[in-house]
């Protein structure tokens, strides 16, 4: 069958993915006065003369909102708030299983951009971090950057920052087996979305220097950008404000990072890349490029978001270990650092005897994966200020 | 040790009273591929299509948001969103405990009706029914009433409502006992705020016709109310439009309804009641009277909210099993109708032969209520055309 087929039917057989369970048993009316009325006054008390008593006496301390509108869910866009929540659920269940830290699933009925800030907003008094999730660009960058500036706990849009930091964290380690060094690598982006222009950003940070964009018509550049955030990152790429084809921009690249459309590589323009080229062509569930003719092309190391071949680049890798860290230091925000030091974190797990072309990035089911990313993301939030405890 | 400070120090060991659980194990690349992507991608789809199917594909056909802005929680008074969340978690436990509804709590940072209203409506997407809580009045009408306005799931507050039904559960049998006609009573309650007026609108469609409220200005009559509720209240209650003290109302009442303050009521009061006076004091901790000396006074059957006297007037009798009810029948809202069916259930697990005047309403803990008030709730759902499945 299907996948997409068994999946529906197991759906319909789940009756959701997430439950609510209670900690406490409430068995007497003892445990009831306990948990309940009249005994419960005390810590409501306790909050009310410290607001951040809150992370000790519920749930808080524990729980993510993961929050969308449903305006770019999946490849499959603006399918409407309640169709996005399967999704939502599965994120949800990631969360638990893959970093122990509970997940609720809220999807806002409003396209307008202030309102679902300030729903968001409202409901922040709930949760102790916020994971944005499916929200169409460019409103996804002010979405972001508002809560940002209104909510003292993480904000974090999973579809830039977890891609940006599991691409980096595949980078380093691709870079390692081709033997080149970040500052002079030339790395071509297609797509300038949301997860391209995160990514963009983050291997800036990481010490890249010669960057380009690609979008549908060709190289990004100060006359081509469509958007504020595009044209904010024609400050930091493409410096000699180069125009051209996806194709020209391809010439002599050492890295190709794709979040953009299926089939839109070829043969030929992986051919002209550098010696020993690093290719991630990521659109889902068909890359940029198939592996076989990247490989054909002469591609060092590939990697995909795809599990049916090595080196999947998948956002499971990041998420539930940031949020697990932030969490535990109850970090204010999740900032540049904590990023840079989950995707070295996650780089860490492949040892120099077993990284190879096919094996750069440690794959999902890696137990040590949450745990080992939890700890760099709280050590790099308590150097950088963002930790609270 | 005092309960209150047990309480706390409970809540500091219990690190949240609820948490999500996944319902799915995700512990393989194909189990990923269908919880998650590519798989999920299919139910996302069929929610798109038609939007009902968002209660068979995802959890909101078991799920309820326990709402509330924090201005009236317990007898606290305002003491903020994040404050009143030790309640809203431990009613989450006990919509779990007694009625398998998986409940989560949301708190809302502000105090604007509208304001509210607009958040509560934005996330109901995500549920399958809201429960609002500890909202201080007038605001609290407003705000159920747009909500019902806005919303296609059932919206309950269930300080007015389910205090009201537990309350007419108990006159129900208590009238029994005294062997007194409905009709035929004169009942006054203390306490025009939320808790109050839904008790006396449900005891008038149960069949009351002389109701008297008093406030802490005495009797309402059309001078005296404060609000659009209250005047409204005056169009079916004190009809002659007396005026006087909370004791000239009590003159010759057959019942006495309390949801006001503690010590109120004096021995000299319910002396002046009607013969084989049915009085419920039900401030908390500390009733409008005291069970010892109301009994003195002669009240044949005295029912409080506490749990360390006979006849305990709590809410958890009601809500647990009428939201059961109501999503198991995917009802599109809470009418006066399941109401009363959920009254008359709760009254009927008293049998006529343990029926007495220390025993006129079940146990928190008796294992027959959730289930037993459901059925009465779906039953009535589908006869009043309520019930969507």
């Amino acid at each position: 069958m299907d996948i997409r087929e068994e999946s529906l039917q197991k759906h319909y057989e789940w009756n959701g993915k997430i439950e609510v369970k209670s900690r406490v048993s409430i068995d007497s009316s003892k445990a009831l006065s306990l948990a309940y009325t009249p005994g419960v006054a005390q810590p409501c008390l306790e909050i009310q003369k410290d607001c951040d008593k809150s992370f000790e006496l519920t749930r808080r301390n524990n729980l993510v909102a993961v929050v969308t509108d449903g305006t770019a869910v999946l490849g499959l866009g603006d399918i409407g708030p309640e169709a996005g929540m399967p999704v939502m659920e599965g994120k949800c269940a990631l969360f638990k299983e893959f970093g122990d830290v509970d997940a609720f699933p809220i999807c806002i009925k409003s396209k307008d951009v202030d309102e679902f800030v300030r729903t968001v907003y409202l409901i922040s008094g709930s949760f102790g971090g916020i994971n944005l999730e499916d929200i169409s660009a460019p409103r996804c960058f002010e979405i972001e950057k508002k809560l940002k500036e209104l909510c003292d706990i993480p904000v974090f849009h999973d579809d830039q920052h977890g891609t940006a930091i599991v691409v980096l964290a595949a980078l380093i380690n691709a870079l390692k087996v081709v033997k080149k060094n970040v500052g002079d690598c030339k790395v071509v982006i297609s797509g300038p979305g949301s997860a391209g222009i995160a990514i963009g950003k983050l291997l800036l940070k990481y010490g890249v220097k010669d960057l380009t964009f690609c979008g549908s018509r060709g190289i990004i550049n100060t006359q081509t950008a469509k958007n504020d955030m595009q044209r904010e990152m024609c400050k930091f790429t493409n410096l000699d404000n180069k125009s051209g084809s996806l194709a020209d921009a391809m010439v002599g690249a050492d890295v190709f990072i794709g979040v953009s459309a299926p089939g839109i590589v070829t043969e030929e323009m992986v051919k002209s890349m550098a010696e020993d080229a690093v290719v991630f062509p990521m659109s889902n569930p068909t890359p940029e490029v198939m592996p076989d003719i990247a490989k054909k092309a002469g591609a060092a190391v590939i990697g995909t978001g795809r599990s049916d071949f090595p080196n999947q680049i998948n956002n499971v890798l990041a998420f539930p270990g940031i949020f697990r860290g932030a969490l535990d230091c109850r970090a204010k925000e999740i900032n540049e650092d904590m990023k840079l030091a989950a995707a070295y974190a996650i780089a860490s797990l492949v040892s120099d005897e077993k990284l190879s072309p096919d094996y750069i990035i440690p794959e999902a089911f890696d137990k040590r994966i949450g745990s080992t990313v939890a700890q760099a993301v709280k050590e790099a939030a308590i150097k950088s200020g963002a930790a609270r405890i």
